[in-house]
């Protein structure tokens, strides 16, 4: 298996970041295989390289941030003139490191904007693990308190816990089926999400959509956040939700009884509060119609 | 300790059986105490047996069938004349038998009422570990399937899948997060309930809520199944909802952390599509004026 190949299993198979930070990983994997790889023409990096991207596109089909970004590096890739070999890779890794920067830049950015929606002096309850959340929480040091779901599997907001208590946020940590009941005592609910769908869904760590109905039924804001690299031009209908392999979770094996283990639901519209990118705070005109 | 004292503690850390097992299982002790235990007076029978009672009463505060199956037994027990201690210890254990039996008649009565209401070619999502959603199941073997959730802790819904196996039901078994995202797959969601409270409320194990709400919004009615003896007249804001160690879902250990392990949620009566005691299927009006 060559490096790339093992890259790309690597994405594939990783449990332990967001769609972010896996997007901007592959970016700078992008920028790290045109720096080493062995061609003998300007035409052979290229290709090789978006070759290595497109399957690096269709490695996590639910995260529409690693399509986006990558999408974009292989157009610009594809829009560089010719030049030497050597002038090439440079020009690759800086499109890399641009994109990654825009990332990390709108990322703050949308976590700045909601951290001003929340407001100050507030509990926020969440689910899963987003940067983008962390750095919502980040901007609230002080004055925020945290309600924190397992998120199982694999139970993710172990690390979530583990970051606030770091930054000396107060923190309720609960197991998954307890988010109904936590959810009166919080005043707001926010999250990240995988992929926005092209009708304001959202897609994000199976459970969302749970946090979302309890958040509307307690009479709570439920909040989105992320950058707009997230969005999708597909509907919430045509975006294939990743399953794995149950035994992440231990089912039991009987004879009539077949497990699964599906990591995204679909949080519909209706339930979502705002969303908000670095633009600030978007309506569903602005998503579905950008 | 004595064995009466043993016993209350064995009821109090049950983690394995519901509301109305455990109610019978109470009526059981107190006939068998009431054949052995050493007294010099028919007053002094009553009175050590009825303080037992009392005790057991108060041992699971979230579940109604044993106060008010306990609380009819007590007054039975005071109704009954003086006789000779023998006379006695057989009247009291006649009193237990015959609240069991009509404990256990309600609850198939209910189950074969909810049969009939779910009608057969289904699937049925369900959620925690009810004896009388299992005799529904049976009422219906050949012409229902199911989705079982984990229901954690401790996972009772393992059990029920092995029930369900046994009975040769086929069962989708999926982890408690996933609920929102299967409940759409289900026509029906149907659970047990440890306590009907006064306005209709439906405690159970924590995760039933949630369930509710996704039901609701997939647009598949909300069942709640159980014999009228779990009808409390407590309003759902009086009754105390059960928290047990946190460890029993092995939470991390840091600074400002601080874990919960609610093991009931409250489903107001707004989600629930129809309550099916042994009466039938029950209006609000019925269920609330008492």
């Amino acid at each position: 298996m060559t490096d790339a190949q093992q890259f790309i299993s690597q994405i594939r198979e990783d449990r332990e970041h967001g769609a972010s930070e896996l997007a901007r990983t592959c970016l700078d994997a992008l920028a790290k295989h045109a720096g080493s790889i062995e061609v003998t023409s300007n035409e052979a990096l290229r290709q090789q390289l978006i070759g290595f991207a497109q399957e690096l596109q269709s490695a996590r089909p639910t995260m529409a941030a690693i399509t986006n970004l990558i999408g974009e590096w292989i157009a610009a890739v594809e829009r560089l003139p010719g030049g030497n070999v050597s002038t090439l890779r440079d020009d690759i890794k800086s499109i890399s490191t641009t994109l990654i920067l825009a990332s990390e830049n709108a990322a703050s950015s949308a976590a700045a904007h909601a951290a001003e929606l929340v407001g100050t002096g507030k509990t926020v309850i969440t689910h899963s693990l987003s940067s983008t959340v962390v750095a919502v929480f980040e901007c609230l040091v002080g004055n925020v308190k945290a309600i924190v779901t397992e998120s199982r599997p694999p139970s993710e907001g172990r690390r979530l816990a583990a970051k606030l208590s770091e930054l000396g946020i107060e923190t309720d940590f609960i197991s998954d089926q307890q988010m109904g009941l936590f959810a009166r005592r919080a005043d707001v609910a926010l999250v990240g999400a995988d992929t926005i769908a092209g009708d304001g869904s959202v897609i994000n760590k199976a459970g969302t959509y749970l946090l979302a109905l309890a958040a509307r039924d307690q009479g709570i804001p439920f909040y989105v956040c992320s950058e707009s690299f997230k969005r999708s031009d597909h509907s919430s209908v045509g975006i294939v939700l990743e399953s794995h392999d149950p035994a992440e979770f231990n089912p039991p094996r009987l004879a009539h009884v077949k497990s699964h283990n599906v990591y995204f639901d679909i949080t519909p519209p209706h339930l979502v509060t705002a969303w908000i990118t670095e633009h600030g705070r978007q309506h569903l005109d602005d998503l579905t119609t950008g």
